[in-house]
């Protein structure tokens, strides 16, 4: 028997169907959690599931499992799925890729007639972007039992909806909530591809990462407090600047952040609020909004402890106050090493280049992992770029990840 | 006959009584410009300037004007003064010091029965402060000509009140605002008393500074463009991260003006605006707003051709946009030195130690300076603190500067 592979014209197809939902004037995708274009998203998958010969569920979290039965029906199936919402302005690719593909595997082995052991479970879990909700990766928490029902009380989204009538229409039982949660043993284990989002293996020229962790991420909330002053009449060596502290700190943070040992230990000081914030008051007090980002909590803290030393030292030079507050500690949490030696062997055998790299972004594997085996397979983003209207990645390699994905799953099939 | 000397029990006594008026519950004056405090304090100040014996007389732009008349009633008056309004939650000295000196000169000369040859014109200026009309030292650049009635258009302030309804409600005349203006001539001589606001008088320990310019003022807003990316995705080599080259750019412009020859040079960077300014995303654009004060155009320019040429290379090796646009270009306003050296005679016969220095806030003097010979006399801030309720000059300093002030009017009214 000729060994089977993916069909990249049907991929393409796919990825050009569902990305035509929810386009809007400036070529981005609007299909944000719980709009109408995500509707039409999920009719659109749920007929794509249908033609594939999936039998179709909508769970209580509006999460849409299409699936393909195994010959023993005892045995807990295998996920493989992702997520169709996109962020405001997104692309065709963040989330889809990897439910397309999942859905593509279903489809080559229903067209060769290939008999798993265990059942298929392709899935497009609700809501993983963040969202006007303030909920995301909200269907696979859902899923791992991490949200309560009382999540949901009083949220208001987009236009004042609430969540509950969003859930609602998109197919999920407010009221039966928590019957989203799967038990430790309900899956035998969970596939996920997804684009990377970064440049490392484009810059490689490699087509399959195989994701080892999912970045730990850390936020505080550094308060600096200097003394607001006349920007005339105070002679230079008399101010307590909050600014120039603050810029002072952030250069640190970037100079051990660059210093790491791991490149994918990454930190940023994306927000900043400036008080009194006029041209002719000297800044009497900053807020930095700072995130670390590593694939261990090892990583993450020897940046912290970097800083919080050399922070001590340019407040106690400046004459100015520091105090913080832990915003986010959310771990790194390791992907499953047999699912991951699964997808190496087989990319392998099949000879396409893998590398093992951290995700740096979070995803539903994340919390899957928490009551399944879980992997992830990233594919190359051109120019690293996500979120935006220009997110690609090349049809040859998301083939090669869709290759990998459909032998390992095979290879799960037989060694869980 | 005994020497003429101001009366520091009646210069409290005024300082209480006017600082009493728009007091707020902070313990900080809320006599805002064309408030209904200021209103208040304006019917204070007409009442004390009439028991001074003034003829008191408002103008167009509700300057309020009290004139002790000369002997030669041909020969222009000198005037002296300062304003009453106040900014948000400000102290009691920062301009009404200045009034109520001119006042007590006034009251001194009249209860001695001095005769001068000139008018004595005791003038307190609208609106010098920022306000929410948005125009600052209103009444003086009015009264120096540089105010077209139609600035005055459709312009409202707090509460959605027309500037042209406020002006009228203090007694100034909207319809005829152009007849407040002086010409050349119309004026010997202008003379101010105004709390230094800053630290330099108090650290050397002397009474009274003569002011030799106002500082000249300079803002652009600096526009940094990089790249907005992933915050997690992204690694720090790859970044163009548009908040950390403006820290890089905000400390050497703070190490320029440190390092700048004369103290009296000053640069502040007050405002900062970062894009999109969400923890997850690498900023990609950041707007500042940079100021640099100076008493010379020389020294202000220094400061920034150094500042451009260390941000050029700044943005080269981040591989940032810099763009620049200028907001304000004050040059800076020399006293008159006449009127200066009159002041300088006058405190060392007293045995009044004085120093020359650049007043580093903007003034009503400036503009007084465009049609008159223009000067002014500085007292120590505590601890510099000015706009603020905690603002306070000692009154053996204002009693020394006040009889600096008084002698230096005698002395003008002779030798001009």
């Amino acid at each position: 028997m000729k060994e089977l592979r993916v069909k990249p014209g049907r991929i393409r197809t796919a990825l050009e169907s569902l990305g035509a939902i929810g386009r809007g004037p400036s070529g981005g995708l609007e299909r944000t959690a719980f709009s109408a274009a995500d509707r039409e998203g999920r009719e659109w998958l749920k007929a794509a599931m249908r033609s594939a010969g999936l039998a179709v569920r909508t769970d209580e979290a509006a999460n849409i499992w299409g699936l393909r039965r195994g010959e023993k029906q005892k045995l807990p199936p295998i996920a493989c799925g992702s997520h169709i919402d996109t962020v405001p302005s997104g692309g065709k690719y963040d989330g889809a890729l990897g439910v397309i593909l999942a859905l593509e595997a279903a489809r080559v082995l229903a067209e060769h007639g290939v008999s798993l052991r265990r059942g298929l479970e392709v899935v497009s879990f609700s809501a993983e972007e963040p969202n006007g909700f303030g909920l995301s990766t909200f269907g696979s928490r859902a899923a791992a039992g991490k949200l309560k029902r009382s999540v949901l009380d009083g949220v208001r989204g987009p236009g004042g909806v609430l969540l509950t009538d969003a859930l609602r229409d998109a197919g999920g039982d407010p009221l039966r909530f928590e019957e989203a949660r799967l038990a430790p043993g309900d899956l035998a284990a969970y596939l996920e591809v997804h684009i990377e989002q970064g440049r490392r293996l484009e810059d490689q020229g490699i087509p399959v990462g195989i994701v080892t962790a999912i970045t730990g991420i850390y936020r505080e909330e550094v308060t600096v407090t200097g003394e607001a002053n006349h920007a005339g009449t105070t002679l230079m060596r008399n101010r307590k600047d909050a600014l120039m502290a603050a810029a002072e700190l952030m250069l640190a943070f970037e100079a051990i952040c660059r210093d790491a040992p791991a490149e994918e230990t990454v930190g940023t000081i994306g927000r900043i609020a400036n008080h009194p914030n006029a041209a002719n008051i000297i800044p009497g007090e900053v807020q930095l909004h700072l995130e670390v980002r590593g694939a261990s909590k090892e990583a993450i803290a020897a940046v912290l402890d970097a800083w919080r030393e050399r922070a001590g030292g340019i407040a106690r030079a400046r004459g100015v106050r520091l105090q913080s507050v832990t915003l986010l500690d959310q771990p790194p949490v390791p992907m499953d090493g047999l699912v991951a030696e699964v997808c190496r062997r087989q990319a392998e055998r099949l000879g396409i280049a893998a590398v093992p790299l951290g995700s740096m972004a979070g995803h539903d594997a994340a919390h899957m992992a928490a009551i399944t085996r879980a992997g992830m397979l990233f594919v190359p983003s051109i120019g690293g770029r996500s979120h935006c209207p220009e997110e690609e990645s090349r049809l040859g390699e998301i083939e090669q990840a869709g290759n990998v994905l459909l032998h390992a799953l095979l290879a799960l099939d037989r060694q869980l």
